[in-house]
């Protein structure tokens, strides 16, 4: 089947109609809608329009709040915990950002963790929010257990991301905004459906080996953190994944490890909560707490420069600054339009037909 | 050759000694000391006594100041830029962690950047000093090029490693403390020693193909980021290797990337500085800016439990948490003394000799 490509508007507006037909207030629809896209925009299929039905079917669930309550729960000068109230995390997370960076023009830093919330979309939209500010901007999330630990058989983490948007000059902004496993789950997810072998390294079968079948998650199988095995250093992926959870998560009162509930509406979340919903951190860091704004942007572009212009590999065209694809994806969709899978289509021509909206 | 065991106190005492006699103040002479033996403790060997005859070759070269005069330079109520003044690294670390620490206490966090710096011993002890104050540490460095980013045959960052270290009640705390590489450089040194060939997937030659001769760094070859190579995300080990470069270097004032000076007196640093020596990156998280501690740490007890309790690979006893092995090798070395390979006995025996002292 044929990828059809939709413009950007188009795929914009209805996204918003949908999120304002399950009740979502103006402003907010429209920011689930801006974060939404931008994961289109970017490249990150997997976490754009082919997650709007999943949003909708928590909704139905009553396991997403259409007009939460959000609020600072307790603070100090440059931290903040908020309340998600059950929110989308599509409109949680850029208000709590905001909140960082009100803090940060306070004081220097602001850091907000976030309890009961849900998916966020890409954690590279609300980084990149500091950037007008010329602030550093950071996020992270935790999600529902697909990842072992190194050594472990059971599943205890997300794919728990981490995104860091660093502003330069004349440069484009240096974005990084990986998942802190060898494979986001959005990779694997393509390769079932193509029913192709994944890479070794990427993940293990029920009983901890090593395996190719993509499809060996349904059987109790899990991805392994960035390293893919100790000699490779997972126990560093492991490490990251678990220092995302526990800020996000035992920092707020969020749920964390095998605790957090899943996106999914027809898996129950645990009975057992430690916590209110997902969690999620932000960081904002004023560059002039630092040193002065346009010396710091202009040595960003220096950095920049040299690496782009490293030698490369026999065959490679270039080093890459983390950023790069996702900004030049972005160039090339927002002109001509979003190419979208059949299935995605079809997804969102039933969200259509529930909610009487065109598609 | 045999490793001959030697106790802590008597190498502590040794190392105090070799500081005192290049000039360090008598309180800084100790906090060097405690940085340095730390390592040995923890059983990072590359980074202790190993390492003291290199800081004494630097300090011959006029590369490191005894008698630094240490300040701040820019700040803001949660933020502050640091000047090493050539200092040992293992004394103006700890000094700037103290400023994240004491800010933190003020402002919920605390944020400090390091220019003019040196090698600083293990992230892992800076992190660490958050503990006793129920905040969260964070450490990290940039250090002299031996990592080719994803596709690059140059070298433009360090092995940059990361550190948190998070309180826990019962439980010990959570202590990361990570080369963002696949392997750290002490460990290649290791089996460049023993001539042994490394694993596949720690180095590349210069030419950027995949090696497992550990000596092919000394012909151009390479370090890789973490991951490996690209379909096992060597792009996010080079973003976060990347990350570190720039908020201990770009946020601070000092040489990044390929212009950060080397630790090896022999190498000298590159005379197009873009900043002043070596960056690091110090954070300190106070646990009641977010919610009480007592709840904070509680769920850490629960969070580590529950990872450490979790069904094993077979064949494997146990899930580690982040600082377990270190924490274990320091409670065996503290009782029954710490092992030194016979080159660093030589070493030691040589600045014995140089310092009229005794070992």
């Amino acid at each position: 089947m044929n990828e059809k490509t939709f413009p950007y508007k188009s795929l914009h507006n209805f996204a918003l109609a949908v999120f304002k037909k399950i009740g979502c207030q103006g402003e907010e629809a429209l920011l689930a809608a801006n974060v939404l896209l931008s994961a289109d925009l970017r490249g990150i299929d997997s976490h754009g329009l082919a997650r709007l039905s999943g949003y909708i079917r928590l909704w139905e669930a009553n396991r997403i709040n259409a007009k939460p309550n959000i609020k600072i729960i307790h603070e100090s000068p440059s931290t903040a915990v908020v309340d998600g109230d059950g929110g989308l995390g599509l409109v949680v997370a850029p208000k709590a950002m905001e909140i960082a960076i009100a803090k940060a023009k306070q004081c220097g830093t602001g850091w907000v963790s976030v309890q009961h919330s849900n998916h966020f979309g890409i954690a590279g939209y609300h980084a990149m929010m500091a950037l007008e500010h010329d602030m550093i901007g950071i996020a992270m999330t935790n999600a529902s257990p697909l990842v072992a630990p190194t050594y472990s058989i059971e599943r205890l983490l997300g794919t728990n991301p981490i995104a860091v948007a660093i502003p330069a000059d004349k440069q484009p902004p240096f974005v990084a905004d990986m998942a802190t496993t060898t494979a986001a789950n959005g990779k694997l997810e393509i390769l079932q459906r193509k029913n192709k072998e994944a890479p070794a390294g990427w993940i293990q079968d029920k009983d901890g080996k090593s395996s190719t079948n993509p499809h060996e998650l349904k059987n109790g199988g899990a991805l392994v953190p960035l390293g893919s095995d100790f000699e490779h250093g997972s126990h560093k992926g492991y490490g990251l994944g678990s220092i995302v959870d526990i800020f996000s998560a035992v920092l707020s009162g969020a749920n964390y490890g095998p605790w957090v509930p899943p996106f999914v509406s027809f898996l129950a979340p645990p009975t057992d909560p430690v916590g209110k919903g997902i969690g999620h951190f932000f960081g904002a860091m004023r560059v002039d707490a630092f040193r002065p704004a346009a010396e710091f942007k202009s040595h960003m572009d220096n950095w920049i420069s040299r690496f782009r212009s490293a030698k490369t590999i026999e065959g490679q065209p270039r080093v890459l600054i983390p950023g790069d694809p996702e900004r030049e994806m972005h160039e090339i969709r927002i002109k001509e339009g979003i190419p979208l899978n059949p299935k995605v289509v079809d997804d969102l021509r039933e969200l259509a037909e529930k909610f009487e909206l065109n598609f």
